[in-house]
């Protein structure tokens, strides 16, 4: 758990560099298509974060709910999460 | 199991008029923003028809590999799958 | 336009076909996720159509408001489609 | 323009407000669950952020590149990024 929550902070000061990126590019009124390309990358940065996470909690907390017998609560909280982030 | 695959039927149905309806609305010439948002509401009855095979499939299928211990597999699969349907 | 509209048809035949392929594929009780990955594509090609239509809309409906001087609703009516459609 | 682009550097202060305290979230060990939200509501507004940038661009550079006949290239230039966006 431990390797991985070392992963997952890695790849979000990733993003927050990004993210001050993009404000560097605003503040030098760089081209908006330029900026914009920035953005994108963000936020593929943010899905690839959330479904490494979306992995890691099936793999232990849903697995774990599935075999003592309560899996259909866990998979519905999981599936409520992805109809929102399915966009 | 027979309800549900009847379900995904007339949920599949119906998305197919949907897309004969965007024929209809292309050969009358109707103003493309009207045809644009008929074809937004067909991908999303895709998606939404998509969201509850993934719970189907989760609760079945990915719970009996998990309790049978090779879930690890059964949720691979579905993640290459989700990174591909999170678009 | 005539040849573009062609191009629209032919576009919906396919993805009516692919609708139709994915209730073969339930009825035949095909693996979920296999189904799911014609879902997918089905979605895929939608969207593929949707910014075709929006770039035609974009070069020749929006371009002729901009001329026209009254480019900022046209503008303000396609963002609105888009923030559903990026989705 | 100067409104603007103090707007969208508060927004990108929000976002970058927000992937901290993801981080945070993290290294508290909060539930998987909770610190996805989050990172579903950073990636919804750079979302929002975005689709204010591509309004902004399509009504300055877009139109006027439209005026000055050359608009063509800056709708595909737009449409090859919505492309990526709408994702």
């Amino acid at each position: 758990m431990q390797g991985n929550k070392k992963e997952l902070m890695d790849r979000l000061k990733r993003v927050e560099g990004q993210i001050r990126g993009i404000q560097k590019m605003i503040e030098e009124d760089r081209y908006c298509i330029d900026v914009l390309y920035q953005v994108s990358a963000s936020r593929a940065a943010l899905k690839k974060l959330g479904m490494q996470m979306v992995r890691n909690h099936t793999r232990a907390c849903v697995a774990n709910a599935i075999r003592q017998e309560h899996g259909d609560e866990a998979i519905d909280e999981l599936m409520q999460f992805l109809d929102k982030f399915v966009d």
